[in-house]
């Protein structure tokens, strides 16, 4: 299987569009003002002094470098030169700052000269990996080499110390993220070494024991046994879905099927008993870390958005190798729910963490001590962070969502493509047969009706029938055969023109989670599409926890009560609280009020005032429980 | 209102025989044992030296002091020489260490000579209540008087330092004791110095800043505010406990009405907002404290024994105070749950904590981190406690329980005697009228029959209807009228020779906790009587959570799983685990299993293997969910 270079994709139209348009407009310029104002831009000068604002952090680097990644994306839909101008500055103070050898990071030559590449936890290589992959971007955009050559400079440097000389402090780094962007750089580049140089860094993980911070056991960057022999997703999150990402990067470009069976298991660890509905993975605070199966809190939830975004990547280096709609499902999920939930309406604020029920009430809990007991999530978003890993990586994954939309067959006698996610959009793919044209034509996520033209040679269409769809409904073909479904997807045998008028029926349905994983045992998530509902305070009272559904009643409505967003409506009960004098009273003897509850995607939750919202919730069928 | 002495009471077979006999017989030296091992009697020679195992703890001579305060209540009902042995070689200690000013303190003698009464937070004045405590108990119990002398010197260097001097380095303890510790010296010695002396500290808290260390607000506590504004239950819960108890003692003897008012909001507060079903309080590990309203998690919560403890010693103080049976039924609801909890029923092992749910697997989710980020309560019992105040508080509690029993109000024509707690039992009031003999015939709590005897005078006789109750059956009534039912008593006037037949209907019973509980929200838990009910996975299988019971199906054993003790079984569903493939499923597609659910007395949990354990389930009444 093959990619599609996600620039040969226009997203024109309908909610990606939109979500891009935001990002342009909006999100590249308030992460922009947050890091200048923070010192993250002058930082690249590396002339700061003890006594200036803004003391660079070790992982600084990593975050403008994830924002011109982003940029370098929008930049190459949309040239602009006022950002270029911003990117060329940095890029200027890289080359400025590298050193002779060629290496570059900010934290290490202002402070710490004398010791690079000796503490393995200090992120030199995940910045590495960050800088290059920005660099490849920027180059693909733009045409500029520069950052890359200053890039390519370090690559070999790190070559040097860690396979050549192999004199630096620890073998693999202890935040994962340089494997990844090494084979970025191989692709690009065409340059075999920089695969060898991933492949090299991948193969050591786990191999022998290494030093690690006290508070962290080998498992925290998954050290604990040989990439190969992995079979669950351990530790923190983030790292992990890096690590899994080159993995799979590696398994596919050299053909290691121990690399492929220890992702494939990975995979459907994580999506059998570490995910949450929204996509959302890593639950726990401590350690920002996957746990034990199915420990999935609600409102504990940590979810951080790197992690969403990292599944979402992996599960696109999966689709490459396996034909499985569930890896488009994953991603669909991240995409419309644990993901887009990270991002304010107004593009300006952002969520790192993205838990499925927000209690305001809790927040205030250690009135008596000086800390919080209990890490509850933030309830409503931030412009800025201390820890800001989360904002530019939001930056530059909406601009190359279309990076997940397809991936080629090319080794059929005509070629297999793969329609992976819907929007209205059009993309040029490069087959041995030519060029073929698809185009998108669908309101989708607002209805599952799609309009799908496909010209310029004779291909399979392979369309994914998304794991909340009860199957695809064929309108109309012309000039398009349908052949078979299989592994999730419909397979169309399409001649030049073909125009296949499609459906999946939208229905809302109701979710619940399988009985291990205890927290939502008795409730159930609204759902329609590939969007999770949820309740707010503001618009049905609170608690939300005492609300119970009645199902035959929901009702898809295009608007509701946060503006430019669906919502559901339904009947509902709730425990009438003011009939209540004691905490403890007998059960049945206090009367139920009626309400009409409203639900709305889970990306729109806290655009409001702050507010309860919580995911699952009791529901009633023909008056009997359900879930 | 008057205490009738609990020395009075002889319990005579039944229950709560039981649990003394268990005391006596094994709890008492199990303590002894783990206290001799980890060197807290030896510490009482004050001659620890560096290198030495066990190095004494600030709060190390409250264990002993504590352990000292139950043994001598079970002395009292039988004397025991090898245990006075025990007792006097303490005494002995701490007549030789007291220093000549009356100063005793094992910490600051060996570590902290200089800084006497100067740290807030280290406990000497904690201890001095404990040893206060402990001293006027053994006193009572053997008439031997060395030890109590040894603190009437102690308590006049107290008054000396913190109010004829005043040259002490705080105004308030910042761990409250010593003041329900003076007005029990005050009661015993009649010395009305140390009432004085008890209502200064009462007084003083919260009239001034105090220092702190770091990590606490004023309100850890309960130093926000003075004393008679203080509305809420705030901070550590046991400080906070034995505070509103020192409260209530000098709101009753002084017959201050600023304190009572004080004292009848707190305690509305922590009933009405802030106690579990259990009688368990303090919900957050955080500072081991009351939090915001309502703030009661099942599976977090800390509700520490002593906590439990404190809160039935302020109901037993309150209802001195006020007639309203709201106060018995708190005592009550603690002494069959959240209390009884805390002890094996092999009386070896304790729990510090006792959460209303026990999720194992839950304590493996830190697995790739060296720390505990979630604060989970232990899921089994331990026998040796580094921070071990609630050993000996459950040595002592008990065989002083009949201390909840009675009380008499003398100020009547007649004497009103009221019957609090029922437990087989016969008990002396004296009265201005002579003695009054009341003996209590009953199975209680496994049946609600009661046949009472009073002899001796004529008296009107109070029984309280407990809240669990829907009133009190009359059966049969000898030499007794029944008079009214006022504020949760049943009032009868009886003569000599009185013999009532009553019954307390004790019928199964659901509860839910009113809809701002969030987390009982939808659930219910199962109740007979005094005693909550719960789940274990052991007899159910595992995840309780999922578990839905058929309230019809009820049904009360007097044996079940665990030896000795009652159980409730009834039908139940669950889902049928193996029937889902996925984590995320369409709900109500997957069959439903039966099982026949068994609860245990919630007091019984946590008696065998390692186990889910659950007070609230999901309930079905006639099809349709209640809760």
């Amino acid at each position: 299987m093959e990619k599609v270079d996600f620039y040969e994709t226009k997203i024109t139209g309908g909610f990606w569009r939109e979500k891009l348009d935001l990002v342009r407009k909006v999100t590249i310029g308030a992460v922009y003002d947050r890091f200048r104002e923070t010192g993250r831009f002058d930082a690249f000068r590396c002339d700061w002094k003890e006594g200036m604002p803004g003391r660079p952090h070790y992982f600084w680097d990593s975050d403008v470098a994830k924002w011109i990644e982003g940029a370098a994306y929008a930049l190459r839909e949309k040239r602009d030169p006022a950002l270029e101008a911003v990117i060329d500055e940095v890029v200027d103070n890289v080359a400025r700052n590298q050193w002779e050898d060629g290496y570059f990071n900010i934290y290490y030559t202002l402070f710490a000269r004398d010791r690079r590449f000796t503490a393995r936890d200090e992120h030199e290589l995940y910045c590495a990996g960050h800088l290059i992959e920005a660099a490849v971007a920027y180059a693909g955009a733009t045409g500029k080499t520069k950052f890359l050559d200053c890039m390519l400079k370090y690559a070999a440097y790190i070559e040097k110390r860690f396979v050549t000389d192999c004199d630096a402090g620890f073998k693999t780094p202890g935040h994962e993220e340089i494997e990844l962007a090494l084979v970025k750089l191989f692709e690009y580049t065409g340059d075999r070494r920089w695969l060898e140089l991933s492949k090299h860094f991948v193969d050591q993980r786990g191999a022998q024991a290494e030093s690690n911070p006290d508070w962290m056991r080998p498992q925290y960057n998954q050290s604990h046994l040989p990439v190969r022999q992995q079979r669950t997703a351990e530790g923190h999150a983030v790292r992990a879905g890096y690590l899994y990402c080159g993995m799979a990067d590696i398994a596919r470009l050299t053909g290691d099927d121990e690399l492929k069976e220890a992702c494939l298991a990975i995979f459907d660890d994580i999506i059998g008993k570490k995910m949450y509905i929204t996509g959302g993975v890593g639950s726990s605070s401590g350690g920002e870390a996957f746990t034990v199966p199915y420990d999935l809190p609600n409102l504990l939830a940590y979810t951080e958005t790197c992690a969403a975004i990292a599944l979402a990547m992996f599960a696109g280096r999966m689709q490459l190798m396996f034909v499985d709609s569930k890896y488009a499902d994953v991603i669909e999920r991240v995409m419309y729910n644990g993901f887009l939930s990270s991002l304010s309406l107004d593009g300006k604020a952002f969520f790192y963490e993205n838990p499925l029920e927000i209690l305001p009430f809790m927040t205030g809990r250690d009135v008596s001590i000086n800390h919080q007991s209990l890490h509850l999530p933030q309830t409503r978003r931030s412009e800025v962070f201390q820890c800001s890993c989360c904002p530019p990586n939001i930056v530059r994954f909406i601009p190359s969502i279309a990076e997940y939309f397809y991936t080629i067959d090319a080794g059929q006698k005509t070629p297999v493509i793969y329609l992976h996610q819907f929007a209205e959009s059009e993309t040029k793919i490069r087959t041995g047969s030519g060029v073929i044209k698809v185009k998108q034509k669908t309101k989708y996520p607002e209805n599952g009706k799609l309009q799908i033209t496909v010209s310029g040679a004779n291909a399979t269409l392979a369309v994914r029938i998304p794991s909340w769809s009860d199957g695809i409904k064929i309108l109309d073909l012309k000039e398009a055969l349908f052949v078979k479904k299989e592994q999730g997807y419909a397979y169309f045998s399409v001649t030049d023109g073909a125009v296949l008028k499609l459906d999946l029926p939208m229905k809302i349905k109701l979710i619940e989670a399988r009985p291990e994983a205890v927290f939502d045992c008795g409730r159930v998530a609204v759902t329609r599409g590939p969007v999770v509902y949820c309740l707010e305070g503001i618009d049905n009272g609170e608690p939300l926890r005492d609300i119970r559904i009645d199902a035959k009643t929901l009702k898809y409505r295009e608007n509701g009560p946060v503006k430019g967003v669906p919502s559901i409506t339904c009947s509902a009960k709730r425990r009438y609280k003011e009939a209540y004098t004691e905490l403890y009273t007998e059960a049945g003897t206090r009367p139920a009020v009626d309400l009409e509850a409203v639900f709305i995607p889970y990306y729109a939750m806290a655009n409001r005032k702050e507010t309860e919202m919580q995911v699952y919730t009791f529901a009633d069928v023909s008056g009997k429980r359900i879930g």
